[in-house]
């Protein structure tokens, strides 16, 4: 059986605070640490945070892009899938992803939440601004990684 | 230019509580009386409901399934659109609707509400079980109908 | 059981000769005559003409349309479905057609000839221009819509 | 500006000859050797002797699975894009590949060589059963994965 890296979704707006892109990098920073694939949205914001992070200690990143080009993915995905969908791509995110983490984020990132629920894929965030009974809370990007792998051990 | 006839989504959970039926039911023959055309997931429960609601009044109901067979569809259903792509054709369902209209729910249905808030449509529910902001309330059936065209007149 | 009614696709491409388009349109009004919906990809063209055949006989006509606007579709269109998926739309209208029949086209035709033999998908064509094995080539519209309801009867 | 990867389409059937396999590996090997990342549908036959070779020269392999689980990728994809969206999927392959190789092939190829000629993507291929005239065929498989690196330099 191959060894497969494990898949975790970072999910968040395009546009973030700068509290949010720390948070952001800190989490993709911990997944390529950890050595697991970072998936994500591939535009701006918590997303490119995210994918920043992950680069800086060495990790694979791939960016689900909405939109049918290339060239618009954030300049530190990787693997670059033009899914030309839409939001019909969240789907995907969600599907493609172990267990997702999400930093911030509006009505995008909600559908993104309620998706991967749906599915069966855990949700951890650093805020529960929807108060969304199954969204596991905690206080800080490192603590959120952790979290994700002690899910997926059990 | 075209007169084309309105389309009002419905969207809400696969089983569900005989009072969602009965209000599902009374938001689709609602619609069908004022000359809209019903979009919804095509499957059961409040969904089934809205489209008996639907063809009661004599409308059309549109069913856009997420499995892969036209079988799948409630017998409610005249025109079923036949996805195969699972929870991403609730992207379709928002993009096609003018408006929406949420009967109860869980996380598909949160996903399809945060969807169309996303992308500017309007929606309107009969209750608003995870407080989201921009989600409009109403008291009951008929009135979330009469609030959505209200919506469309503007 | 619902008494449903059949739905057929036409397919071809959204700019065409004068001689396709009295094709596609006295195709679109046969089917409509016999009673069955007309599914197609809701834009001009090929597209168009079948529309405007199927409505000139009373029909129903389905556009499944690629991009995110209720505005791309032709004026002939009843029920629009706005996918926003580009041509991964094309695999939904090969999945919503009990059968297909195709006029003229260019790549975008073949590749949904193509999706809709893999699926299983009786396909009729006026021409066979790229010489494939199970497409089923007849001599004219009407004819085509004939040979259309004899595969279902089977 | 991030100096990415090019990503290479292989396309071709989830069952082949012996003959075909070692094509495809033959292709998978030689576009890792040439470092870049090879983009395919997941599965068995074709894409998973692509995926072998270019595993066997060290290279990173992406499968964008037409299923619900990442179970269901050969054991030779790094990369797992679930897009639970059937041949759907097809058009993001099509999107994803700065140009495309075939190997062989039924009708599930077929759409994906038209959807990409459609988008404008270069397709390459061992074989023309089907006639396409902007098909670019090519005598071997290195040969192929060569005259894809020479298209994109235009």
């Amino acid at each position: 059986m191959p060894d497969r890296k494990i898949q975790i979704g970072v999910i968040g707006a395009g546009s973030c605070t700068e509290k949010q892109a720390d948070a952001a990098f800190r989490v993709g920073r911990e997944i390529a640490r950890r050595d697991a694939v970072l998936v994500c949205g591939g535009l701006g914001g918590v997303m490119e945070a995210a994918c920043r992070g992950a680069k800086d200690a060495g990790g694979i990143t791939v960016g689900l892009l909405p939109t049918s080009r290339k060239g618009d993915a954030n300049p530190y995905v990787d693997i670059i899938v033009v899914t030309n969908m839409g939001h019909a791509r969240n789907a995907i995110i969600a599907h493609s992803s172990d267990v997702l983490i999400a930093v911030g984020g509006e009505y995008g990132t909600l559908s993104e939440i309620a998706l991967s629920l749906k599915i069966g894929k855990p949700v951890i965030s650093l805020e529960n601004r929807w108060d969304i009974k199954d969204v596991i809370t905690v206080p800080g990007p490192e603590n959120a990684v952790e979290t994700a792998f002690r899910f997926l051990q059990q």
